[in-house]
Formats: C-alpha cells, structure tokens, sequence
C-alpha cells in the first residue's frame, strides 16, 4: 500500500479540473481500490493562471503536453487536449513510447489513429483507457471490453451524442424549430458555436467506430461509416411520428449481418415505447445485443465535466490496479478486418415524407413506383395542413414501408422525382426496430 | 499464452450447462482477452448420467464438490450449487483456503455469509466473482465495483426479481389476477412451486444487500433490510395506480440518507414515465444515482441459463486475466458499520387504499386522522365500482400524501382502523420519485 501512482495530465478544461477535483477528494477510497495512491504530479495546459477552481501551484508545470508525456516523474498520462491530431497525438504517442499507460477522452484521436496507439501500447506493454471516450460517464467501454467476454455481440445502437438529442427532445416537447433548439443549445452551452462536429453525426460516428471494435473484435474504420446528420429533421417529421407511434432519435447503429459488417449514423424511427426512445435531453444510451446476455441497454449521462471526469478516474483506478486489459479488447494483431457492408444493401422498414405537387394521378404514380420494385407499405397518409383552398400548393404525404432494401427505396425516389411530382427532396428516415 | 486456468465447476443446472458450452464455444476469444486458456477439468453435481446437453464424460467427476474445490487440479471453482448453508458455503469455503478464487451465483450464500468468505478470500489472497449473483446477465456489480470508483453514491435502486416484475406486468397487461400470474409463472418456470423467497421480496433482499455494500462501502447487512413482497397486490391497487399516472414495481432500495443508510424492498408506485417503470416481464434493472455521474440505469436479462453464465463467464475471464479486485470493492476491513435508518423514520408519498364502510362521515375522519398528524393529501378518491344500491358495501377510497413520514402514516391508519370504519387491512404503498 505504499506504493505511489504518478499522474500527469494535459488539458485543464472542465473535465481535466473535475478529475483533479475528484482525485483529490476520494484520495482514501481509490487508495483503498486500486492499493496504490493515485497522485497528480504534473499538468499541462494553455493557460497556467487561469482559475479552474482547483489550486494546481504545487504541481509541476509543463508548457509542453509532450514534455509531460515523457517526464521521468509521473507514471501515468492523461491526455484531455482534444483533438484528432496535433499535440494530442503527439503526446499520446510519446506517452506509449515511453512506456506509460494513457487515459483520454478523445473519441476523435481514437477514431483516426487508435489501431496505431493500441499496438504502440501493447508493444510497449502499457494500457489505453478511454472509457470517458464514448457516451461520458455511461461504463459502456467497461461493459464491452470485460462484462460480454463470453458473448457474441450481434447489435451495438445507441443514442451517443447529447446535443443532438437535446435538440430533438425539445423540437418535440415545445415544437420548435431546428434552428430555435440549436440557437438554445448554443446558448446554453450544450452545442459548439461550429456545431456540425455534433449535429452533422460526425462525433456519434467516432465512438461509434470504437464501440463497433469492441463489440465484433474488427479494427477501427472510421470511413466505412454511413454518416448522416439531424440538420434536415423538421417538424412536420417529428409531428409525423408522434402520430405513427414513433420519436426521432439520431442513432449510431453497428450490427453483424450475414452480408457483413454494417455502420451507421442517421435520423432513426424508434418506437415510442422502446427503451432508446426514453432516453431524453441530454442523456446517452447503449444497447448491446448479445447471444448469451439478450439486451442490455445502459444510460445515463453522455458529457459533462464531472460525468466524463467518473470514467476517467474510473479507467485511471482500473490501471492504478493493475489491469491486464488489452486497450481494444483483443491484441491488435487478432483484430479481424470487418467486411463491410454498404448502405445500399440495408434493409428494414423506411419513413419517407415527400412534398408532392397537389395534381391528380400524384399518390398513385407514388404507389405505382414503390410497387414496381416490391416495396409493400405499410401505411400512406396524405394529409392537407389546412383547408383547400387550390389545388396548386404541394402536400405532405407520408409513406411508412415494411422491410425492405435500402437501394430499392433509393432507386424508386429517384424515378418518382423524374416523375416531377415532387416539391423538393425527399426525407429518408429508417426504421429501427429498438 | 502457453499457461492454462483449470476451473471446476460445482452445480450442472441449466447455468452450468451454459457456462460448460459457452467456455467451450468462446475459448479462443477469451484465452486471447485473459492471457490464459480456459478449461473446466472437474465437475460435480448431484446427478452424474443427466443429459444436459454438453457432453462431460471427459472431466474428472467428483461426488463431493468439498473435494472439487479442495482438488489440487483445479485453480478455480464455480459454485452454482445455490443454497445459503450445506454443500455451497462448504465448498466455497474449501476453495477459498486451499487458495483458489471463487465465482459464485449464490445471493443467499453472499447475504448471510459473504463478509466472512470475503475475508477469507482476501486472507488467501484470492478473489470472489458474483456477478451472476444480482440482476443476471446485467453486469450491476461490475460497473458498481470498478465504474464508479471516483463517486460517492447516494441511491441505489432496482428491479431485481424477475418473477415479481413478470406478475406484476401481466396483472397489468392483461388484468389477470395475482393468483393466476403466479399459477402461470410458475406454468412457464418462472416462479418456484413454493414461490415465497420470490414473491415475499426476500431474494431480491439479498441482492439489495450486496448492492449496498458495494455502493456505500459498508458491512452486508441482510437483517436491516425492511421487507415487503407483492402478495397482497390486487386488481384495484394496479388499476387505481395506473388512472394515477404511476406502475407499480417491486423494488429493492438502498439509499444514504442524513440518518442512515436505509435499505428497504417493498412494492413501490413509481411515475409511468419512469426508466424503471418500462421495466416489464422478467427483465431487471437497476438504477444507481452518484455524485459526480448523476444517475446511470443499466437493463437486462435478470436470469435464464444463458445470461447467467454469461457473468459467470465474465468473472472467470477477469480472475484468469488476474483481476486485482477485492470481493466487496473494499478490503473487508475498511468496510463501515452501517447507521441503519429505521423504516419507521423513512420519508416520501404514499399509497393508500382503504376498503371504507359507506357510511355518513368516513371519509371526513379519515382525512381528519391524517391532518391530525399534518400529513398532506395530493388526492383522495372515493369511488363506487358500480350502481349505488345499498348503503352498506364496503367503498374503496385511495390516498395519494405528499411527502410524510412512515410513522405518522401508520400512527394514522391505526387510528382510522380503531375508529371502525375499515372493512379490512389498508393497503400501504411508498411512492418514489425514480
């Protein structure tokens, strides 16, 4: 018990600051946990005066988070910089190559580049946390990489981005528009001023390509993800569903099919009584479909300075004790390259609303399309948002299809825009079956 | 990799037929994620020539698990033998000494006996597994033991019996009546031909009893617990729940409050719109609120064959990849004596249904009972279940109090009953706010 863990850690944002406040507070208990003392000696961050609500003056200063990386004087590095590439990498990287576990939070650095950290680490027979990488301080990483260790995971979905679903929530509860909720959002700080990163499902699809590695044993591949974003939801879709019986949630989806692996991130028709479907705000979620296990499904919440900066100890007490834990699971080199399967090949019920010019014969072409390709439908609901008053304005009409394949459905809009009965783009949702 | 983990497993049920297949059918996997092959050598069940669908011809047999687990050709042992006393807590007790970590499913082992074998495990320097012990496949004692180390938890909250929460969804799902959900469950395997130890709250009491020591690092201590099963639930009590806007659940709760850790299983209203209120059938759940997390609810399969192995698997697979853990979270040695809350002093809402004599003036002294002793009604609902025919019929009235305390309640009640106007028992459920 006399034995000392020495943490260095770089970027002293809020989470970086909540793991120090943390560390600190429940010095005894983690002592008592993982037998050693977990001691931060070292920080490094872009600014050394600003006041972060901790008193870092008696911790060593690195103007270089690399330098920190490579100190002879701490044992552990966590890097909190952000970032896919520049000094986060370049720290991480140093850290691993002088023989130091890493903890980080950085979904976007492990989504680029983390088959090159995990083997770099087991080369140099150290450790990668990144619990606090996906879904905050939801454990799902733990869950994945130890708790399924005898199962075949067939499905990994979940609602891994906050400000999306804050969004949505909101457009829902309060009827807002799209632009309203994310100008709140920004507001309240839950959305970057750039908010693309998050709305456009670019950050879902990072973890989501490490959750997809955990979950099938594959290697991380980012670019093998179909990526779409929540940026053209309207109201009129979430009215849509609420009358079908369904809410909107931006899911990132990774599922074994026999014709490969398949990836997504988009807009998805959930059930309202499905357990994702209750998953509102800011909240993340995880559900794992395994053989052995069924369904699990974890939530809780998915950022935030103190959540992310739980995981983060969380993982920091894990290697304090001395885990064995490979960082993605398996070594690297028993890694399998996923086939992967192309959207095109998706199958499963759609939600398509079209904003058809109001013309005889319009409905009918519509069917007729769908029904050319064997598209059954489940429902078609054309409906006027006021009184008639001409027959010229166009109307929404919402198609709901039974399963069916991703590239029929394309190819059949596509031939009913030729038909020039559209009034712009067609909205695309698939349906999710949580 | 050359090394190899000899495990015997004591107990061949439908869980340890699983664990048998699902170590055959994984072996690679998880030689890979711990470092060590996995082989089962010894077995020992009551009955050696059952048909359980794996073949065992191959292990060596052992009459007598003690020797199993006292067998110098194994380095494991598995309990799936189940009981408090007798043969499990012998062999696991065997096991321990002769310096062999142990994984076990047995709740009742662990709640009367568990601070002892933790000791004895830790004095032996080896490890207790029990994942597959609370909540089944849903790893709850994982995520409670490692995930959560930089937080002090305040509550935790669950679903813990799968029987219960299968009555109590049909009851509502279909309005049967408890009597024939039992027959059903008990049809279908659910339930035990002497359902008590499930229907009587006790074993999801010994699962709250595990729960709280991981979560409040403090002694087990299954006497403390304040116990209520679902016997008495009626027809009326899920109805007049659900015209309330709530369900109700058979929950086990341990909570640390100002005046101490209060730990209690009891049928519970708890608002329909609630995590743990989508809850429905056998599965389980549980809910844990933290401070530096906020609250993360994981969902899953409570028991069944396969999912209990797959935690069985789980904790096999971190003892052979060297685990560092102590069984309890904490040494046992560091564990608090609990300040046990009496359930006298518990404070919240409450349920309640009175059977009343319809006579002139009931309702008015009831009320009058309950401002007495300044408890505050949010509803009272007197209804006539059908056409007014004679003044006598006893008339059901429910209750909804804001937040009071348990004492003032019953105090009340007793009164009510003492002044002659009920025509049976009340009925008494806590409402919380999940």
């Amino acid at each position: 018990m006399a034995q000392l863990i020495r943490i260095g850690i770089a970027g002293l944002g809020t989470v970086g600051a909540a793991v120090l406040r943390i560390l600190a507070e429940h010095s005894n208990q983690l002592e008592l946990r993982a037998g050693q003392k977990l001691v931060v000696t070292g920080v490094s961050a872009r600014n050394r005066t600003k006041d972060r609500g901790v008193d870092i003056s008696a911790l060593q200063w690195f103007d270089d988070p690399v330098a920190l990386a490579r100190s002879p004087d701490i044992d552990l590095f966590v890097e909190l910089i952000g970032g896919e590439n520049g000094p986060a990498l370049a720290a991480v990287t140093a850290a691993l190559q002088s023989g130091k576990s890493v903890v980080t939070a950085n979904k976007a650095l492990l989504a680029g580049h983390g088959m090159m950290l995990a083997a770099l680490a087991e080369a140099n027979n150290v450790c990668i946390g990144f619990e606090a990488a996906v879904a905050g301080g939801i454990p799902a990483i733990k869950v994945l990489r130890e708790a399924l260790a005898g199962n075949n995971i067939t499905r990994v979905s979940g609602i891994l981005n906050g400000t999306c679903n804050y969004i949505l929530s909101r457009m829902e509860n309060e009827g807002l528009s799209f632009a309203d909720c994310l100008r709140e959002a920004q507001k309240l700080g839950y959305a970057e001023s750039d908010p693309t990163f998050d709305i456009g499902g670019f950050d879902t699809a990072h973890k989501l390509a490490l959750l997809t590695t955990l979950a099938f044993g594959v290697g991380i591949d980012r670019d093998a993800i179909h990526i779409e974003g929540i940026e053209s939801i309207t109201l009129s879709d979430i009215r849509a569903a609420e009358e079908l019986g369904f809410r909107i949630k931006l899911l990132g989806v990774a599922e074994r099919t026999s014709r490969g692996i398949e990836q997504r991130v988009h807009p998805t028709m959930v059930a309202k009584s499905s357990t994702l479907a209750q998953v509102m705000g800011v909240l993340n979620a995880v559900s794992i479909d395994a053989d052995n296990v069924g369904r699990i499904t974890l939530s809780g919440p998915g950022a935030g300075g103190a959540a992310t900066a739980s995981s983060v100890v969380s993982d920091l007490t894990d290697l304090a004790a001395g885990t064995t834990q490979k960082p993605l699971g398996l070594p690297v080199a028993s890694l399998a390259t996923a086939v992967h399967m192309e959207m095109q090949r998706h199958e499963g019920g759609y939600y398509i609303r079209l904003n058809v010019q109001d013309r005889p014969g319009a409905v009918a072409a519509i069917a007729t399309r769908m029904a050319e390709r064997q598209i059954s439908m489940e429902s078609i609901v054309q409906r006027h948002s006021g009184p008639r008053l001409a027959a010229s304005g166009p109307v929404p009409v919402v198609l709901i299809t039974y399963a069916t394949s991703e590239n029929l459905v394309r190819e059949a809009l596509e031939q009913v825009e030729r038909d020039g009965f559209l009034d712009e783009k067609p909205q695309i949702f698939r349906i999710e079956r949580e």
